[in-house]
C-alpha cells in the first residue's frame, strides 16, 4: 500500500509500506477513506512540532471504513464507517491516574509519535473506533477530530455564561472552536484573526465581535470591549509568535489563558502579567474521551460539521496539498486527503 | 509622624506625614509596632515591581496595636494587638464575584497602590483587623503575612499527598511555603535555591531534597528525583529571570506550575512546555481570606512561626536595612522594621 511519509522536516515522500495486519492490541483494520490536514502535521512537515518524530507518516484525523475485525470484537463490524481517536495512554502513570490520559507520561499519538493516517490502510484498537453520524460524509466526518479538541479546549476553561471570550485565531481550528463556545451562551465571543474575510465568516458564525489584530492592538481593543476589564477567557488558537503574549494581555483579573500550540517560537513572558492577575494559563492538548461527545452533539443537531472542508487533494497529491497550505491562500478552511480508487 | 517613603524608584526617604485620623471608612488607628521586608518591598525600591505607583510609603506585612477605633466598631479594642489585612476591593466586579477579591479590577494594596506600614500610624478599616495569637511577638508576627501567601499558593496549586513538589528559592517566602507545604504531606519536596547554607535550612525544616540550581541542572534533577516523570507541582518562590522557565521544565505532565513574581524581567517562553504537558500555570497573588486560616493554624499549633526573623532594623534606619537587604548576606531570612521610641 502506499502512504505519506515525512521523512525529515520538509521532505515528504509517497512510499510504499506493508500493509497491515490485526493483531491481539491492534484488532481491527479499517480502510482509510478520508484524513484532514490539521495545522500540526504541517508543523510536523516543515519541523516546528516539537512532539514529533521522524521519520513519519502523519495524519491523524482519520476516517475509514472497517474491513476486518480481530476475534471477541463487538464495538464494531466490518463496514462501519469510522473516525479514530489518536490517543495511546500507558493508564497508570500520574496524568492517567488523574483521568488525564492525552497527556500520558509515555503518550503515543498516531501521527506524531507513531504512524498516522495518511495511508490506505491502518489497524488500531477497537477501543479506539468511533461510529460515524449518519448526517456526515467521510470528508465532513474529518471535522469530528479537530471539533474534540474544541471541546477539549473549551473544557480546559471551564466556560460558563459568564465569560467574555476572546478567540485567536479564525482558521480551521478557530472556527471549530467558535462551534463549541457558542454552546455555552457565553456574553461576548471576540474572534482576532489578521484576515478580515476569515473575520467576516466568524461574525456569520456567531462571533459578537471581530478584531483584525494586524490592524488593531487586540489587548487594547478587547479591554474596551470589555468597559476596560479584560476577556475573561482568552483561547489562542493561532499559536504564532505573540499571540500568548496577547492573550495574557488581554485577559483581565482571575481570567484564564488556555494555549493550544505547539510552536517552539518563544514569546518574552514576564511573570507579572500572570502573577498580578492570578490568571490560570491552561495548556490543551488533544482530548480527553471527547468524540464520543462530538458525535452525540451531531446527532442532537447541537453543531453541524457539514461545509467546513474548503478542499480535497488526492493523498498521492499531498505534497501539492501542503504547498497549496503553504501558499496562505485565504480560501483555506479545512484540507481534506482522499483516498478513492485512481 | 515619621514614615518611610518611596519617592521614587532606589530613592528611599524618611518623611514627615500627618499623623491620620480615623473615619467612618478607616474607623480603626493602630499604632505601628513592626512591619517586616518583602521581596516585593524590595522590588517596589528598586523599581522592578511592576504594580507600584510613586511616591509609596511601602511596607505590607503590618503589626501594632490598637489605638483609637470609630463608632460602631466591635470586632477590636484600644490595646488590642493585631495584623492588617492588605487587600481592599470592589466587591463587584468580574473578580470579585468569583471571590477572589485579592484580584479585584480595582484593587488597592496597602504598600503598593496606596501608603503601607512603613509609618508610626495607620488608619485602617475594622474588617481588616485581626487579632494576633499571643504566642506571637510582635515582629514573629510579622510573619503570619507571608504565611497567607504560603496558604494562599498552596490552595492555588491544589496541592495533595499523592504530589511531587518543588519550591524554588529558599529565602524567607519559600521557608513560609515550605511549613505550608508540609500540612499536605506530599510524596516529595524538592526545594531548590543557589545557597548551600540555605538549603541545609531547608532540610532541616522538612524539604525531602534539596538543589543547588547554580551547581546542577533543576529541572534534569527533578526528572531523575521523580522516576524521570517530573513533579507535579512547581512554586516559584524565586521569581528571577530564568525562574518560571525552569519550573516548566521541571514539572511532568498534568502538572501545575505556581508563580508569584512581580518582575517584568522576561523569560523565553514557549507554548509547546504548556501545551504539551497540558500544565496549569497559576498565578498567585497576596491572599483570599486566609489571615485567619493563618491565625488558626498557629493557634492550633500547626505551625510554628517564631525564629523567622534573622535581623531587625529601627524603621528610621530602613535605609541601612534595605542596603542590607542588597548585599545578599546569606543570614539573611526575615527582616524586622521596628518602631520603637528612641
Amino acid at each position: 500500500m502506499k502512504a505519506v511519509r515525512i521523512v525529515k522536516p520538509d521532505d515528504l515522500q509517497i512510499v510504499d509500506m506493508e500493509k497491515p495486519v490485526i493483531t491481539d492490541e491492534l484488532n481491527v483494520l479499517v480502510k482509510v477513506t478520508a484524513s484532514g490536514i490539521c495545522g500540526s502535521d504541517v508543523g510536523i512537515y516543515h519541523g516546528t512540532n516539537a512532539a514529533a518524530t521522524y521519520p513519519r507518516v502523519i495524519g491523524h484525523e482519520i476516517v475509514g471504513v472497517v474491513e476486518e475485525i480481530g476475534e471477541g470484537v463487538t464495538r464494531v463490524k466490518p463496514g462501519d464507517r469510522v473516525i479514530i481517536d489518536q490517543v495511546t495512554a500507558c493508564g497508570h502513570c500520574y496524568a492517567c491516574r488523574k483521568e488525564r490520559p492525552n497527556v500520558c507520561g509515555t503518550l503515543k499519538v498516531k501521527g506524531v509519535h507513531i504512524d498516522g493516517g495518511y495511508r490506505e490502510y491502518i489497524a488500531v484498537n477497537a477501543s479506539d473506533c468511533y461510529l460515524l453520524p449518519d448526517s456526515l460524509s467521510d470528508q465532513d466526518a474529518v471535522m469530528i477530530e479537530p471539533t474534540t479538541i474544541a471541546v477539549q479546549c473549551c473544557s480546559r476553561a471551564r466556560l460558563e455564561s459568564e465569560d467574555t471570550v476572546l478567540l485567536i485565531g479564525a482558521g480551521a481550528l478557530g472556527n471549530s472552536i467558535l462551534k463549541i463556545v457558542k454552546l455555552y451562551a457565553p456574553k461576548k465571543i471576540i474572534v482576532a484573526d489578521i484576515d478580515d474575510s476569515k473575520l467576516e465568516e466568524a461574525l456569520k458564525a456567531g462571533a459578537t465581535d471581530v478584531v483584525n489584530s494586524r490592524k488593531e492592538d487586540l489587548p487594547a481593543r478587547c479591554h474596551e470591549l470589555t468597559d476596560g476589564y479584560g476577556v475573561t477567557v482568552s483561547i489562542d488558537a493561532a499559536c504564532v509568535k505573540g499571540s500568548l503574549l496577547s492573550a495574557l494581555n488581554a485577559t483581565g483579573n482571575a481570567g484564564r489563558v488556555i494555549t493550544m500550540g505547539f510552536s517552539v517560537a518563544s514569546d518574552e513572558i514576564n511573570q507579572f502579567v500572570i502573577t498580578s492577575k492570578e490568571l490560570d494559563v491552561r495548556g490543551s492538548r488533544l482530548q480527553n474521551g471527547k468524540f464520543q461527545t462530538v458525535i452525540d452533539l451531531v446527532n442532537e443537531g447541537k453543531i453541524d460539521l457539514n461545509g467546513s472542508v474548503s478542499h480535497t487533494y488526492h493523498f498521492l497529491d499531498a505534497q501539492k496539498a501542503f504547498d497549496f497550505v503553504d501558499s496562505r491562500d485565504p480560501s483555506i478552511r479545512k484540507i481534506v486527503l482522499t483516498f478513492e480508487e485512481r
